[in-house]
């Protein structure tokens, strides 16, 4: 059941107005090294010297990747903008301008289409990303919104996390809790309106929060590996200890799953570790790194990190990840990443 | 008819084997700049200081912007991307990175996607331009392609070429023959497999030519006012005209639109001027840049510019766009963009 939010179709607005719409919606505070934001051919931007340029992108497919009748348009705006900006987070970057091209059927009203714009913006807004081009066009089959997104960071060899970089003796650390985007989109598929804790569940899963701040003071206390979860940990931990040639252990009991989760649903170990969108940050460092690392955070006011196993040597069989329970036993578990034609 | 290209479905290919799969198509010369490609959260670049950064973004939807039984999948990634180096070129830049999102429905075989990147890679490389990431994703209705492109240009006021720089007293010109990308539509839509010159006109619409090097000229020789025709001249002058605040008079006689159109269709004049997708670019330049221009192309070996009207200053009405007849009668035209919902 999608509500009507008023405004008219877009079919009928056109696309010319439509596109000043949205020009009135993001063109709000265009920074002074953006020489050039929505209307002509491209965007220009003026970086500064001594920095390089990270770029990142990702669509959003209606009915894949969101539902109407599960969020409303700023909120679709608000996840395909954070999807982005947290991958940014990720390389330890700071996200500056964004990209957007939006096909529509064109039976949207232009308020919503706004609507998600503005939803776009005030994230950007809170992270210093301004939305600065793109491109609208025609989808007969449901709403596709791909963005891209342009950061930059410091110049130099040691300038960003990569995937590549984890080493036997590091300890893994996590940004945030996970399982709460899994567990709302359970809520939403199975209509859970009576289960506590499904209004944070919901919103984890509808406005995900990147961890812009976070990925910045693990870049500057001296991280070198790191990637945001978006596949769940046990997707997604498999594909950096491959990268990086070693095993992990994680300690089961240290992993911050919410008590909600664990209470409420008999799979939480399977939605908490394989059910992806969470968007906090999974890094490794050797401990003093790590110790700079909690120094920094709590300077910053910011929770965490969560301290959640070790990194060691990959034995006969390569790379792995095995659990560690609280009994002290180590298993095996099977690695298992979200895949979209599975 | 869609005659199956061999290889597997995507869907049993799985989504990190075709990830490899698209690295090994297109990740054989990373520039020394590109410190990071396909398989981290983000590309990332070093551009010279001194320079300008420009990004642009297309959608390509199947069956909307392309259809499979008309283009080969080599094709699609080649006009997935020029469309973007069009838009790069319009700003007088030098594209540098490509970053590709693609949703699939699953049943595309590993052969076609990787096609999509070899086409894409051929014209990249003509182009020194790299596809340096992107994002996999599922779309259940048909194949999307979204493509951004970064490129550089030299900082400083003059740098780019904008929509708005049009003056009284510029000559309009164009960088290429108008209709053969809109005649080769009709050619598909209508099976005019006949028609003397088609595959030029097939061409001309499936792999268009992105004018990269014919904008860096054009910017170096001091043009500041162009765009790229993407949606037929009276469409995208108008645009032109009412960011600039001038009116246009266009010589009809002196549009380069190929006899193969005019002889074989009634309506020429609205599939030359309105039909779009010609990817052509459109400057206005005063008499002695336009000359430098003329030279510039000449010493490159390049065919063109082609001269074809005048920037006078808006009447009472405001901006508009007037044809002048070969017997020197001047008329007033209507505007005509192709708009997606229309």
């Amino acid at each position: 059941m999608r509500v009507p939010s008023g405004g008219r179709p877009v079919k009928e607005v056109g696309e010319f107005p439509l596109i000043d719409m949205i020009d009135g919606v993001v063109s709000a505070t265009l920074p002074r090294r953006l020489r050039m934001g929505i209307g002509d051919d491209a965007a220009v931007w003026r970086p500064r010297p001594g920095r390089d340029l990270v770029f990142t992108t990702d669509i959003l497919v209606q009915n894949v990747h969101f539902r109407l009748d599960w969020m409303d348009w700023q909120a679709v705006g608000h996840k395909a903008l954070a999807v982005n900006l947290s991958d940014v987070a990720a390389m330890g970057a700071q996200p500056r301008l964004a990209l957007v091209s939006l096909a529509l059927t064109g039976s949207e009203r232009d308020r919503e289409v706004t609507d998600l714009f503005r939803g776009m913006n005030a994230l950007g807004r809170r992270h210093g990303v301004v939305v600065a081009g793109g491109d609208l066009s025609a989808s007969p089959n449901g709403v596709i919104v791909s963005v891209t997104v342009i950061g930059e960071t410091s110049a130099g060899r040691r300038a960003v996390m990569t995937r590549d970089g984890a080493r036997p003796g590091d300890i893994i650390g996590v940004t945030g809790p996970l399982g709460m985007a899994a567990a709302g989109l359970r809520v939403f598929q199975q209509q859970l309106l009576t289960l506590d804790g499904n209004p944070a569940m919901r919103e984890a899963y509808s406005r995900p929060k990147p961890r812009v701040r976070e990925g910045r003071l693990l870049a500057r206390a001296g991280v070198r590996a790191a990637m945001d979860l978006s596949d769940g940990l046990l997707g997604d931990l498999p594909k950096m200890c491959q990268a990086s040639g070693v095993s992990a252990v994680i300690d089961i009991a240290r992993v911050p799953i919410p008590n909600a989760i664990k209470w409420n649903f008999d799979d939480w170990f399977d939605l908490a570790l394989r059910g992806g969108e969470d968007y906090e940050l999974l890094f490794t460092a050797p401990p003093a790194v790590f110790a700079r690392v909690c120094r920094a955070f709590r300077l910053a006011g910011l929770h965490g990190p969560w301290r959640i196993g070790e990194i060691v040597k990959a034995g006969a069989k390569g790379p792995e990840v095995k659990i560690r329970e609280a009994s002290g036993k180590v298993e095996e578990v099977e690695s298992g990443a979200y895949t979209h034609w599975g």
